[in-house]
């Protein structure tokens, strides 16, 4: 019965299988579930009801905490359950789902999921299944390798269920920090002046009397699938250390760089793991999800902390950290998403923003999301909340794609997810433009000396110089602005002739 | 010599003509000046710099609160003065030196200049130049009609100058409440939790040695230019009043709404004043510019405190307000701007964010800055800082502008300052959008169905299904997107046929 991870009696009535605890889910509700970055997301109740889906009509609108592992994502997609889905996804079959219309996806900041529905802009959830190593002796519940959303999905749903994970040691219990803003008006501060400073619970406070289900879960979280740095992710962390170098030489960065803030993905991880041969020290992140480079930098005496909502990590990695785990959990603290991304916090604190552009254009709007402009790739995530409040909003990126077919860098971005405003360093492999204070026709020169492909240079200089003679703020030629996107969907190339 | 105003005898020495002020001022400086949305701004000193740079080489960069008035901008601008500019301005002389490329203009979110000075992102002035209606026997400085930037700009520069005005009785003083941010790291909290809460001093804290001259100066602010409320704007104040009845009645919002902020202008202010025949009561307001609208309100019993940076007031209401203060100053307040729009604010006290576009897309996107993509307006002033932290998110414009020449809702927006994750209810005159909660394609019907001028509603539909068609979560036509600016350039109408 598991009583050492159930450690409230009255709830052990309430174990029952996956398929049982699904059954509570009814056609047409609002679900919530665990789940940031493929870490601790609910597993076995979702697969009951994607096997349920496939005999009966059921279709949810689903909300997590970002992106799930486990291909949960294409087989709910799959087999018709998701009517709507937020705030995040990174599955190549939803993504379909979602191109085709078949899935309405709402793409949100992600702190911004659970404050809206606190002040009843969305739809609470009626139910929410959360996974966790423990419930306490007061019915209060231990998440598992994320918090994500999950302590404002239990409290704002009717009922909930709990999946209790025996693939993560209850010594993950003490990691977590919950702290949940209460309602306005008359909100206090978020008392957070620290990235290592704990505000809240180690569990998520809920009425037992709410938990209407517990579900036993063999279930793994997926590894992480990072790619390995290459020469390109190389040089793109080579570029921002010496930038970072040369801020603190000048006072406007302190030695340790301040709080690290770094998104998900292969070259972001790439950037931060390449601070381990760096000059840096006493190193400390806040952001939302600590990846593979976050313990680098731990094992090699270059971090103090980190602060995050998920810990995502590869195979060889995740059974290393997690079977040493009292080596690292000292220096570590999950919070809700809320907490993690906020607004207030990151802008006190003055973190440092290092996320991925899918594109960006000559003035530096950043496309995150929208391939051609209209096709989502996953969402905004917290991109947008990071680089909002960053005291540095950096984006990076290759200089090109598919073999030069494609630029990263544009005359006009075929969607925009952060304008100029928010935008003050970008890098690719070819060097590091630095926006700082400079009007839109001065970015646009940096931009086009330091960021792009050489095999792009001339044209994007051309368009810019004829652009200007037309004048404005913002050069452009409208007529021709997105036609290197047209260029690249009709004849493959961005710059392929008529 | 004005001792009533300089209640620091030893600065008595340090009163001189605006013309030795400005010779402080050298060619290449950064200088700071008071002055938000046509108040407060320093005016002595820099019509003396217009004179000096008619006769000898003279440009600097030049940071205020926001725009100034009496043509002051206008005639930098013309002397050549303005090398650069930053963070808004709303003259159209200045707009068009901009948008030839002759001034740089740093197009800023208004909270994050000063941030960005503080860490030294951005360069911090040589010497500022403030108006005040009264320096202390402290040596501080007493604002007039506007804090704007000012309270920071003074912090940073080497020397101030400050202009006493005598056109503001010294019965200002009390009005103002000073906070400034500490450095980071270990920064607190801000305090404040409620639009009328003090938190700082009266006075900008300044050692009184660093203020290197003092001027009289009988100039007036400009009053304000907004225009009466007409047919369409009343229809937009209308369908707003509808919408907020709906939330209080399902309880989503509180009686009295929750704090208004309402954008600079003419559209905004009719809205404001439109909720003088409203039912709701005991509002209160924690915006940027409080305009004829907030004392309409106040005269109407509607109003209990407004919280603002700046009163900018047409020349009769200007006249009763300022001729009898002591009826209002209890439930006044002026903030520094970096407070009155700060994320952490906006986001804890959950306000209701009603700002201006100039178009927006049927996804939501807004452009509220720059005309046909390329030629800025005015700037995007604090509409970013509230709109992305506000409860509700609010853009009004009315549906057609030149005599239907131009459609409000067009395809793809030609710029983008706020992303549809950031806007939550669109308004014209035709109707009202509720966006909370939805997925692009959703976005687009009630967009198309609720604010588009029948004129334009056919054409919309039809770009939108056509889209549809190619497919995506924001589908467009992206060889079609911008073809109603290019229209509207070569033709003269967005529908124009070739």
């Amino acid at each position: 019965m598991h009583t050492e991870r159930i450690r409230l009696a009255s709830l052990h009535d309430k174990v029952m299988s996956a398929a049982e605890a699904a059954s509570l889910i009814e056609d047409g509700m609002t679900v919530g579930m665990s789940g940031f970055a493929c870490a601790g997301d609910a597993k076995a109740v979702p697969f009951a009801l994607v096997e349920r889906a496939s005999r009966e009509p059921l279709r949810i609108s689903l909300v997590t905490g970002a992106s799930l592992g486990n291909s949960l994502d294409k087989h709910m997609a799959e087999s018709g359950l998701l009517a709507r889905r937020m705030p995040f996804q990174a599955d190549p079959a939803l993504r379909k789902a979602i191109n085709a219309g078949e899935v309405m996806f709402i793409d949100q900041h992600l702190s911004e999921t659970v404050e809206q529905m606190r002040s009843h802009q969305l739809k609470r959830p009626d139910i929410t299944v959360i996974e966790a190593v423990a419930i306490t002796e007061d019915g209060h519940i231990v998440p598992s390798a994320s918090v994500g959303n999950s302590a404002n999905l239990a409290e704002f749903a009717e009922q909930v269920i709990v999946e209790i994970s025996l693939r993560y040691g209850s010594n993950l219990e003490g990691l977590h920090d919950i702290y949940i803003p209460p309602h306005r008006p008359e909100r206090p501060p978020i008392p957070l002046v620290s990235v290592d400073q704990r505000i809240g619970n180690t569990a998520i406070p809920i009425d037992p009397a709410r938990i209407a289900a517990i579900v036993i879960s063999e279930y793994s979280d997926s590894p992480s699938k990072v790619l390995p740095a290459d020469a390109d992710t190389q040089a793109i962390a080579n570029h921002l250390i010496g930038f970072f170098a040369n801020e603190v030489e000048h006072g406007r960065l302190p030695r340790n760089l301040g709080p690290l803030q770094v998104g998900v993905g292969s070259i972001a991880n790439a950037v931060m793991a390449g601070l381990v041969d760096s000059p840096f020290e006493n190193l400390s992140m806040y952001s939302e999800v600590l990846q593979d480079s976050t313990f680098e930098l731990f094992d090699a005496g270059k971090l103090d902390f980190a602060s995050g909502s998920a810990i995502v990590l590869s195979e060889t990695r995740g059974a290393q950290v997690f079977g040493d785990f009292e080596r690292y959990k000292e220096r570590l603290v999950l919070r809700p998403q809320e907490i993690s991304n906020h607004p207030e916090v990151a802008r006190r604190l003055g973190i440092i923003g290092i996320n991925t552009a899918l594109e960006f254009d000559i003035y530096g709007n950043v496309n995150s999301t929208h391939v051609g402009g209209t096709h989502m790739m996953n969402g905004i995530g917290g991109s947008g909340d990071f680089a909002r409040n960053a005291q540095l909003a950096i984006f990076v990126t290759k200089s090109i794609a598919k073999d030069g077919a494609i630029s990263s860098v544009v005359p006009m971005v075929s969607h925009v997810d952060h304008t100029e405003h928010d935008v003050d360093i970008l890098v690719t492999e070819q060097g590091l433009a630095d926006l700082r204070g400079l009007a839109p026709r001065e970015r646009a020169r940096v931009i086009i000396d330091n960021c792009v492909h050489p095999a792009y240079r001339e044209a994007l200089s051309g368009y810019f110089a004829a652009a200007c003679e037309r004048g404005g703020q913002t050069p452009h030629l409208l007529e021709e602005a997105l036609s290197w996107h047209i260029n690249l969907d009709k004849r493959g190339h961005m710059l392929a002739a008529d």
